[in-house]
């Protein structure tokens, strides 16, 4: 029951080829992308004083970059930009379970991308690269919500990250079992897995003149279908 | 919107003092292994050539510390084992939507974990670990399925990291919004977001005597409610 490492985009640099099951390295910029729009979640690492440091980030795509952003005082981009850092994101699809321990699985699509870290100064391209973060979590939200003031980006730091070494690596499909495991009366296949938005919950101040939506699409989820019988 | 920095459980040490947004810092063991126990996927990384790798991994908690494993030649294993790695969980539970882009955020619970992977060796230990990840994603899974044979134990490298310096951090509530955007007429509010486990899906090759379970349960997942008016 293994995730193995990733791999790249293009053709596979010595740390994007994928090392173990090369089968489901996926290296087509399109996959990568395209499992990079599934979701609004990664894990950034660098590198601080020898050792990894991970921390988890909302990114937006943003064409052929990633974007991340943070305080001013955030130390992650301050340690990462123009350092190395390392980006994942991973979207888990369902739980495989074979007729024996050692062949389960996990359905995934996950997505590392290698490179560093590129600070937006230029206050347009910042605001552009900010929308992108929260319209990847809410897509159209921007055209909603208050905009950026000078300060607030002033008081932001922006970052982008190239898609130029990334690698993707998917499996999908039932479980591979040993032969010899045919006859055991154990039952296998894939329990699916998905996430769900349920119904919005307005802020307490909320005033009675701003309508709730009814649903607001999150990236990476369906809404909830309404309960047999559910009652409030 | 953002996630900032996590950090440690007992007291902090100076890689795991939440750096920013103090107030979402938590670093009692019982929140961290809540956490852990709330989900089955991490992401591990460890310095190669100087620079940060993170491999997206299962994982199981195992009393006082984080299982992973790997086939022998996994890269990441044999890099990690006796060096620093750094290992992160994240649960997203809402997208808080505020009515500045600026304040929009992520209701989440995300745990940190610095430490040495150290190998185990001894089989009967290595069995009991490995079936801690398989019950980790599928609870009581390995009362089910067939156990691990010698080989197999031989051919995986099973490692572990204690849960000594190790931090959680979590923002849960609705968005907080700057006071003089109170009067705009944005919705604001959360969006909740949850795991949802379809119908188990027979492997191809199951016979009809093994009768399939109507729900498997997934670690982090509620069951999908029958849609109403669902068609088969």
């Amino acid at each position: 029951m293994t995730i193995e490492p990733n791999t790249p985009t293009g053709s596979p640099t010595p740390r994007t080829q994928v090392r173990r099951r090369h089968d489901r390295g996926v290296y087509d910029r399109q996959t990568v992308e395209g499992i990079l729009d599934a979701g609004f979640l990664c894990h950034v690492a660098v590198v601080e004083d020898g050792a990894p440091r991970i921390v988890p980030m909302i990114y937006g795509r943003w064409g052929d970059r990633v974007v991340v952003h943070g305080a001013l005082a955030n130390q992650l981009l301050r340690s990462g930009t123009n350092a190395e850092v390392c980006l994942s994101a991973t979207v888990v699809d369902g739980v495989v379970l074979a007729r024996s321990t050692m062949h389960h699985s996990v359905n995934y699509r996950s997505v590392v991308v290698f490179g560093r870290l590129e600070e937006i100064t230029d206050p347009e391209a910042k605001a552009s690269a900010l929308a992108a973060v929260v319209d990847q979590a809410v897509p159209g939200r921007t055209r909603h919500a208050r905009g950026p003031t000078p300060e607030e980006l002033r008081s932001t730091r922006v970052a982008t990250l190239r898609l130029d070494e990334a690698s993707a690596k998917v499996r999908t499909g039932p479980p591979v079992d040993d032969p010899t495991d045919d006859g055991l009366p154990v039952w296998s296949g894939v329990v699916p897995l998905s996430t769900v938005a349920g119904a919005p919950e307005p802020a307490p101040d909320m005033t009675p003149e701003v309508a709730s939506p009814a649903r607001i699409g999150v990236r990476g989820s369906s809404p909830a279908p309404r309960a047999v019988g559910g009652a409030g």
